[in-house]
């Protein structure tokens, strides 16, 4: 059991992320979740994606997505996003996203990223002060593999 | 057994598609991939994103989305996609797409859209002359969901 | 002389911001810009694009933008935006914005906004309440005028 | 006088090119503009963006930009865009870029764009083989500044 607390924020949909239907279009839902992930690095994990661009070379791509789009969103919503790790792998993590709108669920999504050199966009072994930082946001279902080796 | 072929198109990958890593951002895939079901639509079925807002009143909201990111992408390749219908749906219907490069797959991605009107954002039986247009999409191993209540 | 004060407001500078040369996609401004105006309507005024939109029935398309690029902005760069009203006509606006990090302009900006019926997409008279609010943040060099034709 | 040719090219108005109030969401025109750009590059010029950027490590970044929005356009609108260079310059060159539906103009810009190091971001005079390429395009009423301090 990892009993450790979510990530949240929340965020103001935009005009500029609606479409004609006036619905939020599902591709900026991707954008608005990169936001997250990227605030997530800075004020819940004490780093940046500058910061491992710039100075370590690494990012973060995805590999694979998963998202239901549960309830549409429209202007004026404030979404309250929360977000947990659910693997830690050796070179990637899993992260569970969900959006809502008081008790709503508009939005669940469920992401892998690598982690990887700028320069080759091959795959790295997680370095261990990001693995460190990662750890603190596993959900109590979450899974650590490395732990798991040595258990 | 519906041996139908793929509706295939290629695509630019432009300067604004990559980020500082000189790849895709991967929600401009999804933006790639509407673009790409939007010109099915008119080139492949004959109809349009166009005329089933504004005369029909209907859209085609995602409901779910899972995307594979294979391989990277740079500003100049020619992403050559297909796309495929797998399930045809009372209200929605599931497609499979995939961009490739030459032989190297890049991407996969599964979508699922529904039928709805554009006012109540709800689902609805997806019209008869769109189905059959669809249905000149199915995939070899699609399911048709009415011919199977029929069987 | 007005000598009113400028909505100011910080903005990230995001990884989904830059293309390839590590640098803000110049369009991504006028996505901040339009982002600072929507906090502009809700911060600043006590009023929203949302309100707008769904009770009043009017939206604030841009008729004209002028935008100059002055130094180059990067990831995680903390874009300090201010913004004030230099014209305030009968059916539109005019807002300049600029953009410092430090004491280094980054960019600036011209925008001319038409009130506009939803429907019709034309210009309206600009309601005696939005112009109040407007007026607070009309710049010392600014033009009201409907002030300049009662003078 | 330089009697050259536009670069045409006709785009398409797509469902996300549109806002909640069913027109094009300004700068989404600027995306517009810049894959016009692109495509000018590859099929005006014989010459690429990817080319230009992976091989000649350089880049066109823009300095200002001015953009009429003169009527909207909306989803399912074929825009006829044509582009002509008005002023080539040492290390920039200036666009003139049109957008109509039929006889209806809906859009004009101006664009100046530099051309830049990728590393530095500094402006570099414009390479002679570039440079022959752009001036294809002057406008009849364009001002090629080379040619004028030689005369």
């Amino acid at each position: 059991m990892h009993p450790n607390t979510a990530f949240e924020k929340n965020h103001l949909i935009r005009f500029h992320h609606c479409d004609p239907a006036g619905i939020v279009f599902y591709p900026e839902y991707l954008v608005i979740i990169d936001e997250l992930v990227e605030d997530w690095f800075i004020e819940g994990m004490g780093t940046s994606f500058a910061d491992l661009h710039m100075n370590d070379r690494i990012g973060v791509p995805a590999a694979r997505i998963e998202v239901d789009f549960i309830a549409p969103s429209k202007i004026g919503d404030i979404l309250c996003l929360s977000l947990l790790v659910t693997r830690l792998g050796n070179k990637s993590f899993t992260i569970r996203v969900e959006g809502r709108v008081g008790e709503q669920v508009r939005m669940r999504a469920i992401l892998v990223r690598v982690v990887a050199g700028l320069d080759g966009l091959h795959g790295i072994t997680i370095p261990p002060a990001l693995r460190e930082r990662l750890r603190r946001f596993l959900a109590a279902d979450g899974v650590d593999l490395l732990e798991a080796q040595q258990a």
